[in-house]
C-alpha cells in the first residue's frame, strides 16, 4: 500500500506531484480560480480574487515548526511573518489575518500565551487586523505541541504580481539566504551555531514593489525548498532558463558550515524573511539601490533569465571556477517540520 | 504549571475564556476588525471586510475529527460543508476556498485521496473554486492521521447577517439537531447506532436568507457545543433571555438514546448541516414555510427571544411538564475531536 512519506510535505518535487495528483487534477477546470484571478492552476505565493479595480489576495499556511522556539523567533513569529510575506510577494498590502490554532492537551498555557503574543505583536506592528480564527485541542500524544494555520488577506489597488519572469530579467535577492533552514537544521543535528533565523515581515518591500510595479515580473519568498525551489518553479512555469552566479548568492559562513555538515546545498535551505525578484534588466541596478535604502542593505543581483533553444525550464548555477551545474528542484525531505 | 486541557478547545465556556485571555485581550482595539467589518470583537460564524457596497466574508476552521470516516461522511465532507456553512450563515454566497492539509507520515495515500475527493466534490457541486492551500507532513507519531484547515470566502452584495437577535424574535431551527455529535459519540463509546451525521452544505438556505434579509437578525450553525452554545452566545451578546420549548426541539430517538447513555443533553451535541435563525415574529411562520419548500422539510419554531428585567443573557428551556430550567452554556470536553 502506498503511504505518505515526509517528502510529500517538504515543498519540493514530491509535493508538487502529490498536489497535482490528489488535488489540482481533481478540481474542475472552471473552479481552479475565481474568474480573472489567481488560483491553484498557477504556482504563486497566494491566490487573488478580482474586486473592483484591484484584487483581494488570500493565502493560508500551516506552521508545524519543531521545536516551537528557535534562535530568532518562535512558531508565532513565523506564522505572522510568513503570512504577511505571502501577501506582500503578490504586491498587495496585508490588512487582515485569521489564525486556526491546534494545541496538544498538557501544553503549558504560559508558552502558548507567549507564542500567541509574538504572533499578535507582529500583526499589530504591521497594522494587520486579527479578525477571526479557530481554536482546537487534541488529546495528549495525538499532536506534537502546537500547530498554527494562518490566513492572510491583502488588498492591491492595481495588478497583483503574478510570477512570470521574462527573458532578460535580472534575479534580485534581498538578503543572505538559508538562515532559517540553517538554524532549524543545526538544532535538529544537535549542533551549536550562532545562526539566527531570518524570520521577519517584508512589509518594507512594498513601496519598492509599488514604485517599480511594471518592471517586477515575479516576487517570491524562498521558504521550503529555498532559492532552488523558487527559481525552478519560475523556470518551469515559463519555459525559460534561469542562470545564477553561485559566487554572488550570499550565504553566511555559519549557515554554509551547517549545510556542509548535513550534506545539503544551502540554496535548498528555507529563508523566512528574504525576497527573490525577477525584474526588468533596465532598472535592476536601480531597484537594488532602492532596496538598500528601504531596509535591505544586502540586496544584490544573483543572476538572470535567459532564452534557450536547447534547454527549457531549468536552473543553472555558474560555479566560482566558471562551469555550470544544473540546480535541480529539491527532492526528498531535507528537514522535517522546518516551518 | 497551568496546562492546556481538552475543554479549552471544546467550543464552550473554557474556549471563550482562553480566547479572551490569550488572544482577544491582546489585540489592539483598532485591529480587532477591519473598519466597518466584523472581527474578533464579536462572536459570529465568520469575519467580514467591507468592499464597495457589500462585504467579503472570510472564515477558517481546523477539522480534527477522529476517526476520519464516520457514518454520513468523512473529514473532507466535514471540512467543505463546515466552511461553506460558516459563509452562508453570514448571508454571503461562498465563492472560493483554500485548504491547508497536514498528514502523518505513513498515512495511506488512497485514503487521503478519497478524503480530498470528498472535499473537492462538495466544493465543486456548490460552485466554490479551490484557489489555494498548503500541504505539510509530520513524522509518524507527531500527528494523528490527518488534519484539514479550510478557508472559506464569500461575497455579500448587501449587508451581512451579524448575529443580534431582538426581543420578540422567534428562534427557527431547520432540522433535527445533534446527529453529527451523536454519531461521533456512539463511535467513541463503541456503541452500535443507526444515526448518520447530518453533515451537508446549507447553500439551499441562501435564497431564503436573501428574501427575508431585513427580518433575519441572526443565523448560526450549531456545531461544537450544539444549540445550547449558539443560544447562549446570542443571549449573552445581546443581554436578552432566550426561551426554547424543549418539546419542540427535534432530536431523533437514536441520537437521544446515545446522548442519554453518555449522560449528555442532546442540545449540546454538534450538528454540521443545521441552521438556527432568530427572525422577526411577524414573518416567522412564513419563513418556516419557505424553508420547507427550500429543502428543509423539518424546519420549525423552537422558541423566542424575550425581554427580561430580572434575567439577562441566559437561555431557558421550557420542559415538557411546564417548568423552566436554565440551559447553561456548555462546559468541559464532551467529545474530543468531534469536528
Amino acid at each position: 500500500m502506498e503511504r505518505i512519506v515526509l517528502a510529500h510535505g517538504a515543498g519540493g518535487v514530491e509535493t508538487s506531484e502529490i498536489l497535482q495528483r490528489l488535488i489540482f487534477s481533481k478540481v474542475p477546470p472552471g473552479l481552479k480560480r475565481v474568474e480573472g484571478g489567481v488560483g491553484i492552476d498557477f504556482p504563486d505565493d497566494a491566490a487573488a480574487i478580482p474586486v473592483g479595480d484591484g484584487y483581494i489576495v488570500i493565502t493560508t499556511d500551516s506552521y508545524t515548526v519543531s521545536p516551537p522556539y528557535f534562535p530568532g523567533g518562535n512558531i508565532g513569529t513565523l506564522a505572522a511573518s510568513g503570512t504577511i510575506n505571502d501577501v506582500v510577494m503578490m504586491g498587495a498590502r496585508p490588512i487582515a489575518a485569521l489564525d486556526a490554532i491546534i494545541v496538544e492537551e498538557g501544553f503549558p498555557v504560559k508558552t502558548l500565551e507567549d507564542i500567541v503574543e509574538s504572533m499578535i505583536s507582529i500583526f499589530a506592528k504591521e497594522g494587520v487586523a486579527l479578525i477571526g480564527g479557530d481554536f482546537k485541542t487534541m488529546p495528549k500524544g495525538q499532536i506534537d505541541g502546537v500547530v498554527i494555520t494562518t490566513v492572510g488577506i491583502g488588498i492591491s489597488k492595481g495588478h497583483v504580481i503574478v510570477d512570470k519572469p521574462r527573458e532578460g530579467d535580472k534575479i534580485v535577492v534581498t538578503d543572505f539566504v538559508g538562515d532559517h533552514g540553517g538554524v532549524i537544521l543545526a538544532n535538529r543535528l544537535g549542533l551549536e551555531t550562532n545562526i539566527v533565523s531570518d524570520v521577519k515581515p517584508l512589509t518594507n518591500l512594498l513601496p519598492v514593489l509599488e514604485k517599480y510595479r511594471p518592471y517586477i515580473h515575479a516576487a517570491r519568498d524562498p521558504t521550503r525548498g529555498g532559492l532552488a525551489m523558487v527559481l525552478n518553479d519560475w523556470a518551469k512555469a515559463t519555459g525559460t532558463v534561469i542562470v545564477v552566479d553561485q559566487g554572488k548568492i550570499k550565504v553566511r559562513d555559519s549557515t554554509r558550515a551547517i549545510a556542509d555538515m548535513a550534506g545539503i546545498d544551502p540554496l535548498y535551505l528555507a529563508s523566512e524573511g528574504v525576497a527573490v525578484l525577477a525584474v526588468d534588466a533596465t532598472v535592476a541596478e536601480e531597484i537594488v539601490e532602492e532596496l538598500k535604502k528601504a531596509g535591505f542593505p544586502e540586496a544584490y543581483i544573483a543572476g538572470e533569465v535567459r532564452k534557450s533553444e536547447k534547454y527549457k525550464g531549468i536552473v543553472l548555477a555558474r560555479t566560482e571556477v566558471g562551469g555550470y551545474r544544473i540546480l535541480e528542484p529539491p527532492r526528498g525531505e531535507l528537514v522535517p517540520r522546518i516551518c
